[in-house]
């Protein structure tokens, strides 16, 4: 799956016209203005990389986006002064000093990979992990790479099963080649749900697996994937650690990056780069600009050279995350066993709530016979809650209760995204429904916690 | 609909059989036993109430929580030592100074309403608001009580647009019969929903109409609902406000209650007292133990005595909020518009993005296709983010483009909850779909913010 394939920069069909029709080359700045909706942007021209289609043009703004904009028959483009230069990396890692320690990186796409352009302050089409680490070139003095690859290029939001299956598969065997540890590049929106993947398939590792992404691009010369990407490197490499994390900015600024714990960790804001939060423990540390480590009191898996990793990557993917919620039509649960779903975790209220008592007359909002019916049909019915924060039914008798009702389990302190993936997971694995509902109660990786803690809330 | 009716507190059926095997009344201690399921559990024997069905026992244990429990074959009782005495308040507000600053009080339900028997220590079934009231004397001191109504009994997940129409019409006399303010007690677990519903429903109202409810009781003589309401009483009686509030502890401790706006607030924790909390702005005002308010520097709509409300209530329920995610299963939105829905929220992944480009092989994976097939069929799709916090698109073309692409509408940073609510208020209201989408972008009540604060983060 290494992209080595060459990439048209070539725009063809509507775009090629409309840029011909100016005579730009890509690297040109360009007004581009569109009478009929009112606007107009100045920018320059990138040239077309495989993601882009034919009908679009691929143009970086001046604080730094790179944008696509349709090409319609209201656009107009003018020449405009200002041009920047278009380099390539060379395609080769450079040889390395001997004794550095050793890990692996493996690209999955996402903004990482095209905005890492905002530290060499050129425009480079980044589109692999190699070039990544030609504009880190700091890190080379410390960290020796064994294998750099780009596993495929995929936002986060569209990476699924397939590609975590991928993911382990390739973490798999750089761990078992003997590197320190291995940092998988990946798109930011969704890569909370990516780590819980992760952690559950992966099982027992010998050293970290450390996630990281870019949250976003400034005009400020940011050093924001960069830091994640030098700190998740830091940590595959040196720490004391054997788990499934994601390395991701502290703060708003540069100073350093929290360590958060695959399975407790969520993206929490749309665009700032502290956006990661750990969501009822803290993060299990925190890794300075500088590579020191302070690590949070907090129990963590330590690094263990004796361990073979042996993935169970089997996942079922007839599973659904629906929400609960005033008026939400409970009816949804019909059909999800039509659609031959094996399992739901539900988003409820509070506690792990979902409509239940409503009035004599609008009986229909009620949840608890269509659970009843689901549960019946064998549908595993897991319970989290919205409020992402605390634990679902603290008081054993009251749960007790609503599961003889209806069948359904509370999922403790487990997060709505990670009971997900770890439903399918476990749906995946073991097939006797007794089994299925002893695992989502077990702790796996960290996913459910004995007490919760006073000092993790917002 | 004031609750004036006598409720039976005798057991019936199976319930009965029980605790007549073991000669109790309500009031006696009892250990309770299930042999089978092996466990045991001591505590107070309750009345029965209108809310408890025939195999259930309800009983008060030792932390402060009442639970309900389902009397199987397996269930057994004993008589152990101990008693405590069953008190029920009178049901007449008691004659109150002249000259105090007038409110009014609604009563829907909720925790607040079942647990005030932690102020006193007694235990009291405490069904009423005139009855809270009672257990809060020093608040007749300051505040005098023009109507103080129970609407209906209800958890506030259970609680829709008919409830939602019955409170705005209630506030609505209220408000227009000169009181300064109207406090709502509400069920914690889905209270931001109803204070949106409020919000849009209202309008322009001359004072404040203050939410609260009680998030937990505790064995510590706990002053949480207490708190929380006496709060709101101050507000709704003498803040200088013409809003929805939702008034809720500010801390774990007793010290204060945070003033949250009606629309960007919501419930964070499964359990806390301090769970609400404002998204993305500062609360409006902090409110102290003694009724202190500090304001905080965000504009708020001031009191206005002339104001006469005129409320709009209508509201379109076929609507829908649904979470995309990867593996997220798009053809739920075909069953939407099957179902007849007229729009649907999608809580996207960050900047409030779906799976949009999966690999080619798993094309079904995108949501793209569906969701211009449902704006199409004349749906109204808006998207919000599951991050919570933060503003979709921040970038103006890349959603133009999108938006071109499918149909849907970005909308800012309007939280997914707030949003649904609003989208069923505006359906309800306006039928033109271009003015739909108008009032969507449009701020009503605060729940669409022009630029996004630096300090309202986690």
């Amino acid at each position: 799956m290494t992209s080595k394939k060459t990439v048209n920069i070539s725009y063809t069909g509507k775009a090629q016209e409309l840029i011909r029709s100016v005579q730009a080359e890509p690297g040109q700045r360009l007004k581009i203005i569109n009478k009929k909706e009112k606007w107009e942007l100045e920018g320059y021209l990138l040239p077309k990389n495989e993601f882009t289609s034919d009908n679009i043009l691929l143009v970086k703004l001046d604080n730094g986006y790179n944008i696509g904009i349709e090409v319609t028959s209201d656009l107009e483009l003018e020449k405009i002064e200002g041009q920047i230069t278009l380099e390539r990396f060379p395609r080769r890692l450079p040889s390395q000093k001997k004794g550095l320690p050793e890990i692996s990186l493996l690209g999955t796409g996402g903004t990482i990979a095209s905005r890492i352009d905002y530290v060499t302050g050129g425009v480079v089409m980044a589109l692999d992990p190699e070039e990544i680490f030609f504009a880190l070139p700091e890190l080379f003095s410390e960290i020796s790479f064994r294998n750099v690859k780009s596993l495929f290029k995929l936002g986060s939001e569209d990476i699924w099963y397939k590609q975590w299956q991928l993911i382990a598969k390739h973490v798999t065997e750089e761990l078992n080649s003997g590197v320190n540890g291995v940092v998988v590049m990946h798109g930011t929106d969704a890569m909370h749900y990516s780590s819980s993947a992760l952690s559950f398939m992966l099982g027992d590792i010998p050293g970290p697996v450390a996630m990281a992404g870019g949250q976003r691009s400034s005009d400020r010369g940011s050093f924001d994937g960069a830091l994640n990407l030098i700190s998740a490197s830091r940590v595959a490499a040196k720490a004391d650690l054997a788990e499934v994390v994601v390395v991701m900015h502290a703060t708003p600024d540069d100073q350093s990056c929290y360590i958060h714990r695959g399975t407790k960790v969520r993206k929490m804001h749309t665009s700032r780069r502290d956006a990661f939060k750990s969501i009822d423990i803290p993060p299990l540390g925190e890794i300075d600009y500088e590579g020191n480590i302070k690590w949070n009191r907090i129990e963590r898996r330590h690094r263990k050279k004796s361990v073979s990793v042996d993935p169970k990557t089997d996942f079922e993917p007839k599973i659904a995350l629906v929400k609960a919620y005033p008026g939400s039509d409970p009816e949804i649960l019909d059909w999800f066993i039509d659609r031959g779903k094996k399992g739901v975790i539900i988003e409820g209220t509070g506690l792990g709530h979902v409509p239940s008592f409503p009035p004599e007359d609008e009986k229909e909002r009620s949840w608890l016979p269509v659970i009843k019916r689901a549960t019946e049909e064998g549908l595993f019915i897991g319970l989290t809650s919205q409020t992402l924060y605390g634990r679902t039914h603290p008081y054993v008798y009251r749960a007790l209760r609503f599961a003889r009702l209806s069948g359904a389990v509370h999922l403790e302190d487990m997060l709505p995204e990670t009971a997900y993936v770890k439903l399918g997971w476990v749906l995946g694995n073991y097939d006797n429904e007794k089994e299925v509902k002893k695992i989502m109660l077990t702790n796996l990786a960290g996913e459910i916690t004995e007490k919760s803690r006073f000092d993790s809330f917002i």
